[in-house]
């Protein structure tokens, strides 16, 4: 295998220390000849808004839009909550997913076994549990323009978000959620307000064209957003895989991830288009926050970063016997009890942030 | 008492049988004089449809204007699934809520204790639950311009819609949230993406500052919609009040619905601003759909929409003591274990939509 670049941003709170561990797994891979990866970092986040005025350099994007791959932690807390507008953490994240297209955000929504007494759902709903989120990631209210406070004549203050997609934008997106279906129980639900929203009617026509055009294989539902919340609550099984607009699928996944009842496990892939010879632009992160309040204090559990790291190797490199390798690990690892404060139980072994590094480590 | 002008809009599906057995408690209560209401009854949604050809005629719409409180029973079904955006049957209800100028969504999540095992959620966590979703009603997404779906000069086509909040939009309906507050347990979760979206942003200000102006008894705190989607599935008791623009109020108060686990018990009410001399426009109706599945049978709850009555009673007309009255009837009706199939529990007693109707009126 050719050497690899993967830019690490490990960002804010709790990030750097869940990517200690990943580094540890990638110098473990590298050693056994396993993979040929060159890890450099960069910041991205609050931390580079402490270091260079910006919560990501000009320089750092280029290095994300070069790197065969970028992995990243988490960015934000309280201290930076006051900052501007364009200056906060989560621009930073924003204007990388924006830059490097990642139109396509997979969301696992997954119960382990010995985790599903977590859930707050009662254990017969959530058993097994295996859901695919498809949030799109790069258009909607998250970029459309106009947008910006303004004051008008009378003094009042008037707030402005556009919510747009055109043909183009919902087809890619639906096209990655109905490949992904097949390889799954070929089951999509596409969700949107088209009784409401113009711009969610027009997703509902694309997608059911793109289906009837060139995925009549798969069984497609359409169903409301609101029905959609609902019925994750309600009977989560009933889904396969879910794809739905950026502002939807914010919401959707967070409550999908949150059933799962071990938002520390969860890892996300965000995929752009197809660049020519097998090469796409793609970032990883834990779909989990920067948990500013446990940051710092070898509590916070590295697995949903480990499994995003998992996820690099099989979307961005095909290396499905070192993704399996390392997912077995983690299963492995959970089923002896090992457990970090966010998924300990009764009977179970607490280990911390670098304890779980080291029986993965074990593991493999 | 002076007579009341009720105008009832009991529309599809279910909407008409459950509407039923409310008739039946207006009557009981004009009979005994606790009321002196005078009911007329109209068309809104597919039914409007089929008999005018518009969700709501012109004729309706004054009428609801002119009424001292309106009932609604439900809207649409797949029957009109077709129909152009501006003819859909949700278009009658949103014309409704625009006009009469409804700003403020009352949704209450509440646990009942006899049906708290129906919640899919583990018994711990939704006992006793109690949230009132205040959800913003006549603004944002649902009604902003631009709006629309054009053709590009390429071909493909773009889909728009617009958010946008003005500072009083926002400081009235968080007034109402409150004002609600200090007469619940005085905290109010206000919820947005002030960290994305421009318009959400001026909505973390406005609130914060209406909050320091004039309720600084009043504990507030902001959250994310994204974190709160989680949070309601986490621990949903955490909150008492969440006040929440037009969109994410949709999604949200559907969640915590069904965090209840009866959906069918569910009331609304939709309030205006005072017009003076005490009088407010308002329009009460369940939170459940139109439920086309199983209309016509005699199957469907009633209760959601004779709570929603009884909320009428309460904050239209100032009837506490029949509102009490009422709401106690159904706690004991559900407590002596007589159920319509939605809530049913083994050991209970199965009755029919008029089963419940009889059941409640020999309470009262
Ligand atoms: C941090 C924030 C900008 C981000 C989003 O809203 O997309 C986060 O909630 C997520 O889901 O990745
Ligand atoms: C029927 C529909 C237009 C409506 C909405 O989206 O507001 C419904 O979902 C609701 O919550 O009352």
């Amino acid at each position: 295998m050719t050497a690899k670049n993967i830019l690490i941003l490990a960002g804010d709170g709790i990030g750097p220390e869940v990517m200690t561990q990943v580094k540890r797994i990638i110098d473990w891979m590298n050693g056994k000849g396993l993979t040929n990866f060159v890890v450099s970092e960069g910041l991205v986040g609050g931390c580079s808004y402490d270091a260079h005025g910006t919560p990501l350099t000009d320089e750092t994007m280029q290095r994300a839009m070069d790197a065969d791959a970028v992995l990243l932690g988490a960015v934000g807390g309280p201290k930076w909550d006051n900052l501007d507008f364009s200056l906060k953490p989560e621009r930073g994240l924003l204007r990388l997913r924006k830059d490097m297209e990642l139109f396509a955000n997979l969301r696992p929504a997954l119960v382990f076994d010995a985790l599903a007494e977590a859930s707050s759902l009662k254990l017969e709903l959530v058993k097994g549990l295996d859901i695919m989120i498809v949030r799109e990631l790069t258009g909607g209210v998250y970029f459309g323009q106009p947008r910006g406070i303004e004051t008008l004549p009378n003094g009042e203050r008037r707030g402005i978000n556009t919510q747009v997609y055109t043909t183009s934008e919902i087809i890619r997106v639906a096209e990655v959620a109905f490949d992904l279906a097949r390889k799954r129980g070929s089951k999509v639900h596409s969700v949107e307000k088209a009784n409401v929203m113009e711009s969610g009617l027009l997703w509902r026509e694309e997608v059911q064209k793109l289906r009837d055009a060139k995925y009549q294989d798969v069984h497609l539902e359409h169903m409301y957003a609101d029905n959609c919340a609902m019925q994750l609550v309600r009977t989560p099984r009933q889904f396969d895989v879910i794809v739905t607009d950026n502002l939807f699928g914010d919401l959707l996944s967070d409550c999908a991830a949150m059933l799962t009842g071990s938002l520390g496990m969860l890892p996300s892939a965000s995929l752009g288009g197809d660049l020519g010879g097998g090469k796409r632009r793609a970032l990883y992160e834990p779909v989990h926050g920067s948990a500013p309040d446990i940051a710092g204090q070898n509590k916070a559990n590295p697995l949903a970063c480990i499994l995003s790291y998992s996820m690099m190797l099989r979307y961005s490199f095909g290396l499905l016997k070192e993704a399996d390798l390392l997912d077995q690990a983690a299963q492995n690892v959970l089923n002896a009890g090992i457990r970090t404060g966010d998924i300990m139980a009764a009977g179970c072994t607490p280990v911390g942030t670098d304890g779980m590094g080291d029986a993965i480590l074990a593991e493999l």
